[in-house]
């Protein structure tokens, strides 16, 4: 029984939102992912949001580019939190995609993060963020991975040569 | 029987989306209208869109600001014509508006028009140049909304003292 | 005799606007194909929209890049639907073809899809669905293009290893 | 003992920030709110997020605008979910504070909402839909609002004349 | 027989076009004013340019907002110089109506100044330079004009209190 | 003694301003050609733009990119038509470019044109087009360019296959 | 004999950058003040570059707005450090000042602040934060005047009521 | 005991700010340099700040993209000058970097300057420039820097052919 469901418009996205699945396995958050794209599986999205929490998911992060719906309509769909990821889009860069899902009227929130990959790294940074709040071994590796990251980052100034 | 839907996400768009309505009863063009906020309404927005041919409609006319999802929505579930409106929003006037909804995926279309209440008239007249395709009376009463246009133009160099 | 005339500003948007061909022959969808600079044919581009109407075409599709004014001066010169698709510029990767076509001043309509490809693709789908109006061939056409499109969207989840 | 802290960078954001608080109280999260300058005081800000989670906080929400820094170091001194606010700035609408929000490098996230009061009143919602992953008298709140929310909308057509 | 066409799109684009003739006024430069609005006059546009150098004209000056085809076809249809003036529109701020002007194809130039008030004045002063360039009047006034404008400037400094 | 100055600020801009020098060649225009460094040869761009008028220069194209100073400080060292080139810069494509060139308060017009090579290529159409008002050859090669240019346009079409 | 020289391209700079002077009095910086336009009194600018060092300025403050080439001008005529302050300008917001001042090229720095009065307050600052490298009473001016600046901040916290 | 500190949020900006050590070794300013991420190591960077002027520092050079926070975040903990370089970012090219930088609130100015590469070469010379104002060898050494750039942009028309 995932904690989190890590959705994505289109196969294209994957390259991207392998990462967000990469970092959930090292923080020990348990995942199922899909593909459902909101313009060509409108039924679909909408049968997945409204039975996602009667599922026992906690959190949906679902990456889309260009005119990006999928994290808003999700969120339309169910009151669990929906962190939406920007993918960087061929025209734009990314910033139709940022806007498109950032910019949510009031009443139905999504959680953005970056465009393209660092964003779907926060992603799964996020939900493990928001699971550790009740799970204290999911707290005790993100603590770790966050030591990890810092001393990473320390020793690598010994690069600068 | 409506020709065509005049559909918004919310009463506040309703300013700019009124204009669609002014023009389509010039032209003579038979319409409903609704408000259907993609995100508080996702259901009514999914049966809307679903039985919208069933329903004798012929185009749908959505206009929507920020995270701007219900053209594309709509689009998602017909295959009817739907033409977008980009309202002008608050914080960054409509770019994210237009984004939202131009920028659709191949495979599901939205006719996007200009921002605002340029984009909101243009939609009428668009709408009505479809239906002229097969319809004699509206393509005349286009014909003379043109000519009507073209020659206060003309005459509106006078006016530059 | 055509249904659609698909109009480019320049052999090099050729690469994009052929994927708006290859789905109008999936469609079924006649057209005719042309290159006509606004700025390098302008007496060309006003003749071609002027007796558009008169030879039969339903609809024009207009593919431009950079300050594009092709997809507008067409609409200007036909009360027949217009599409205009932007190329993706060189220096602005195609903000600038957008804004040039879609932000069309009130009385004359520019249908605007997605920049580029994608674009490209959808102006004939576009097409489609407003011929579909009054073609019950091309509706079944559309309607099974756009079930396999879901099916192949549905069937993808299996690519995500 | 609040699960939510309130932050802003400074009393100009409160007009916005306040419309998170309202829609906390309606909620029924419990909330402490306080002024933390990311630039004039960043001893402050640093002690406040090392000891956010030993102070039984569960959410931070930050409101900042222009070169927007304190979601995100408030992020860097935590694990607890941030949830950062862009302001809308004077000079550029409120783009630099969401560029500056949401552009978080890989590692630390933070969950960005949109511009202006839509994102105030949303961060408030995304934090009850955290919390009520484990509270389920949050949860019936958050069902309760989005029940009105939708009925609201559903008669909101009628004042379409 | 003027020797400038100022030509605006619409009488809305009257209020800063006027500072045009102000300017060549000022400068001595003889001109006639005109509305043609591309997409609701083309033939007239056409007419216009197919005409300007017969009928003795040396320099066009054409002002229009949004997606802004007036200068870009104006000077498709003659050889003379064209000097476009971005409108500041409504919702975009003119970076539309400036995108549309100046990202013209390689083949056809248009010489495009500033958005709004600003380059309205400057349309004035550039078809003066363009003019002096054989009229000994003209420059006598354009360096009395730029001699009293520096005069101005360097004088201004006394009212820093 | 050339008609033309073609200047850039730096011999980064020679691939494209070499295309402007291919043009006036075509179109018998005489030039030379400068290097002018705007922030590192100051004195010189000055020298240079005071005496362009009595080295009987009749116009100045500057090439420029980033923060472009370039076209606007010749601009205001002469009463010499200047057209200024945007050079495509490597972060920002341009656009810092354009806006440095093109967007000069009242004063001190620069004659702007399209970003890059295509802009470099109709700053040297648009200097013929000024000189030709005053010489017959120049405009017969004008004319007889555009010309050549619609001819090859049209022919084109037959490369749609 | 002044420290600092406040520099601005016309008086309706002065409404910002009195900001500037209103600091310089607090941290007991001393200063002059000029009104200089790059594009009228390109003589002046230079002149007044050239002998800033002789004159015994330490630091030059420009502000400007739009095609801004003050700050960059000054900057390529001396040595000393020019902090530049992009003015919020009418039609694109100070983004056009900004890019036009800080994106300059190898070789040439300008120390860009924020755009509009922020901006003109910091720049004060950043010229103290120069000159108390070697001036212990400036040194100590900025320190109380930061330790006030924290104080009020932590004390408005009072204020969200 | 360097002048000056180099630091950077990652060691990928390295191959940017290498650039900026490579001119402080050309004008002989002294530095050392670091890895301090702003959000990976939020305590190092509160304490760096806080020693920097005990340090004998005088200047901070600090490179940072995306949502930088690094510059700002140092310039709030210290009353030293700090320098800003923009990293030219993936998605968004650098505007993010640049934006996150430069809009700092007033009271905390950091010294920005262009994105990517030029900005690195010019926040040494900008450093240098500060120095210089107390140190007549480094003076000296900018004075050599600026002629030799200045001889060999004259010398690169040679180039032109």
């Amino acid at each position: 029984m995932p904690q989190v469901a890590v959705v994505m418009g289109s196969t294209s996205d994957w390259s991207s939102m392998k990462k967000t699945t990469e970092i959930l396995d090292i923080l020990g958050v348990t995942y199922e992912k899909h593909v459902i794209s909101a313009h060509r599986m409108p039924q679909e999205l909408q049968a997945f949001g409204a039975q996602a929490r009667d599922n026992k998911l906690q959190i949906i992060i679902a990456g889309a580019g260009g005119a990006a719906h999928l994290p808003g309509m999700l969120a339309a769909n169910t009151t669990l939190p929906v962190i939406g990821v920007p993918m960087q889009s061929r025209a734009l860069n990314g910033l139709d995609s940022l806007l498109s899902i950032v910019q949510m009227p009031a009443g139905v929130p999504v959680a953005t993060v970056a465009i393209g990959d660092a964003g779907a790294k926060n992603a799964a940074i996020l939900a493990a963020q928001i699971i550790a709040l009740n799970d204290d071994d999911i707290l005790q590796a993100l603590n770790e991975y966050r030591e990890r990251q810092t001393k990473t980052s320390i020793e690598s100034e010994a690069e600068l040569i």
